[in-house]
């Protein structure tokens, strides 16, 4: 695969992933948004279409769209290791335009999340962090762009999102899409189902990352962004939703890899 | 493809098109439906499958269903410049007759609505519009017919349509289905299911219309149709349903063109 | 296709639906469901999979499952009208055999829904009828059997269920489906998102019957059943969820020749 | 097939299975979960995605992940018996081990949940049932492990398992998935969304097990697992999941020799 073709598939695709994925977040949380409040369920559909969309537009290279598959799949031998920082510079930049096209496509209704009174009063810049489903009209917007625990502790989230990834991971393997979803549409959107389903399931504790890129692109232009009141990035945090995956895709491997 | 193919797919494919996805609109909206307040997972899900429905339905014409999908397929050099006037003229009659049939399927719960005196004394006749979901209950119906914006903001509201509009061609464009979206079944919910995600996702500043005859076809009927209270079909709106997501297209055509 | 074949397919098939069907029903409406009030999205994603495993398990006999389904195929040629008798004798026989199959699966839930005795002071034994979703807790138990109107008005109710047979059939007919659902199990899957998106869109005002069968059927087994405390059967109604899909999809029949 | 094929294959592809269905039980029922009171509709998907995904993961052996299919395709013919036990005894421990990862994913959630004042007072340990959705925040946390009903009568609860469960075994014996539903990508996602319908449809009384590993094994590690306050594991009612299940197989087998 050519060094063109995977720039170009991982940044336009991820750029699409993120785009739906945090523009759901922004439908359902803020507030002036005619999704707000639309639910659980809400979230984990438009998540699991965004992987459907953002897999066929990045389907020259092979739409992986996340480091943690690159890095399950190279550790599988499907993927040469020296294609991997392209991958991944490449994810992270699509997922840094994808976010900020979700904050250009929900303009307004960040201005009107984020000067309303009500909820600026409630606003705890020291800690940054918001539940951006169970309420969704409270404190600032980070859950829009990157993932927050419900129960903060390291140890517990890691495991959270190593078991989820491990999931996905195992699951695309075993698929024999080690040469790129793009091989099957079947094939796509069974994984956007399964994004779906670990999304609906294991979820809960910490928003489910289950990819690098989709939580740091995002928390980068969250950091970025000149938005009033918008409360930290939460960088204490950052490093789970990457870590976690990485781990999980590598144990999948290793499953996948003795068992299959 | 033949003058009359082209006539037959797009008109009749667009109807149902209209009929079912305004009529998921009517079915949360209107008081004495048993859908009333559904939700927006309904309404997106109602719309992804008013694709599927009438994809297969006008499949003989390519199914565009679309201006601004003719558009970029005739960008992308996939359909004839020629041919696009026709495609357009039946889309949009296509699309008034399906907010007809809307309005026939609807008729008592049209009247119920709109003659219940609380709703009546909302009224705001200078103004017209309504959300749709958020308040389902409240004003006129035109949110049954056209789109609408939560937050009113030309240039924020033409970038939302914009954006919407460029992720749902690139997508088609990528998928290969130049030749319209008949030419695979799987493609064809492939595209139903995308359109459900960027609902969920990229719908709620202003209900995404992402398809310049969905919202200017109803808004004609609304504005013939002889219903009492019915409110303003608000004019001053229609321009940006139409323009953004022509716009997109184009953007969406020269991403392809340029990285594909 | 052989009688025994017809009779098979048709009458498992059938009965299959109405379990499924019937259930969804029964799961949001009764009383001490886990369930209940699960809402209208859950009733037509619940039908739709009816249909989807009804299909499969009757694909012996071409699926049709629906007297106006075997109506429009017979008016296009695809199957013969000596065979018409015995599609929907078993049609209906399945119907019957799937409504007894809920109230075998809800006993409990029926019983402890028809003996509460503030559910009770409700009933209003000359109209028999509930609505099945806005108030799922009130009344008498027809809507887990049959449709019925929100409002009232023969005119009206009948061109409801026209229009959204004659989508439905126009669909099947376009589909090339003409040969039973069977042939392609993609197809059986396009019909059963399909059915989805017409509950979610045109059932708001009768509960979408689309199927004599489906309406008739279960009519009969509620008037016979011995529950206590059942209110009427509603058999004023009962004609037009029979007469409505039949010429729906005569309706559909024309379009289909003179278009397509 | 290989001894090996059939442990692998079952136990991973089973162990995946309950992570997932497990999963969604608890993220809507425990409390500090970001999809708490999701409802029923994602209870449902999450556990018919959840069959997806283990149904890839587990195709080497046919992908059973259910002794009463492993039954219901012996009675078929289509699995040797000799290797009955084989099957079953790998479901069971697959099963042991998705609870396990349940309650790894979620140890945080369980332990606010458990350790909360309010959950603690309503704590009936002589009886240990709980509704897992209509009262999610109330009481122990079985329903996160395994099924009970919602009114409890042996007889009713089993005639429910029974039929629920022959209605997947005879869909799944039908689609001709007699050699395991990885023959078919398709196949599997057919079998995946009629669970989630009868999940939908047939779910309301007991929970739908149609599985006795789903039951048996995380009921197991709920009786293991040294959680303060957990409640009962309801042994008297454990039978019920275990026999309904497998006489529905029966059933559906028998159905299917004698009308296709």
């Amino acid at each position: 695969m050519s060094s063109s073709d995977i720039f170009t598939g991982e940044t336009i695709g991820t750029a699409v992933l993120i785009l739906l994925g945090g523009g759901v977040c922004a439908a359902v949380t803020l507030k002036r948004s005619k999704a707000l409040n639309a639910g659980w369920l809400a979230i984990t559909f438009g998540w699991g279409f965004a992987v459907l969309a953002g897999a066929y537009i990045g389907a020259k290279s092979g739409a992986h769209l996340n480091p943690a598959v690159t890095v399950g799949l190279a550790l599988d031998g499907a993927v040469e290791w020296s294609d991997v920082p392209l991958y991944i510079g490449s994810q992270l930049l699509g997922a840094m335009i994808g976010a900020t096209l979700v904050w250009l496509t929900y303009m307004g209704q960040f201005k009107a999340h984020l000067t309303d009174p009500e909820l600026v009063a409630t606003l705890n810049p020291a800690e940054g962090m918001v539940d951006q489903t169970a309420t969704p009209q409270a404190g600032p917007v980070l859950g829009v762009f990157s993932t927050g625990p419900e129960i903060r502790n390291a140890v517990q989230n890691l495991i959270t999102e190593i078991i989820a990834t491990a999931a996905l991971v195992l699951f695309i393997l075993t698929m024999g899409l080690t040469k790129g979803l793009a091989v099957s549409g079947t094939g796509t959107l069974m994984v956007a189902l399964v994004v779906v389903g670990i999304g609906l399931s294991l979820g809960g504790p910490t928003g489910y990352a289950i990819n690098p890129a989709r939580d740091l692109g995002p928390r980068i232009v969250h950091a970025l962004l000149p938005l009033p009141n918008k409360g930290g990035s939460d960088w204490g945090y950052a490093w789970i939703p990457v870590v976690g995956p990485i781990i999980g895709a590598a144990l999948a491997a290793g499953i996948h890899k003795l068992a299959f």
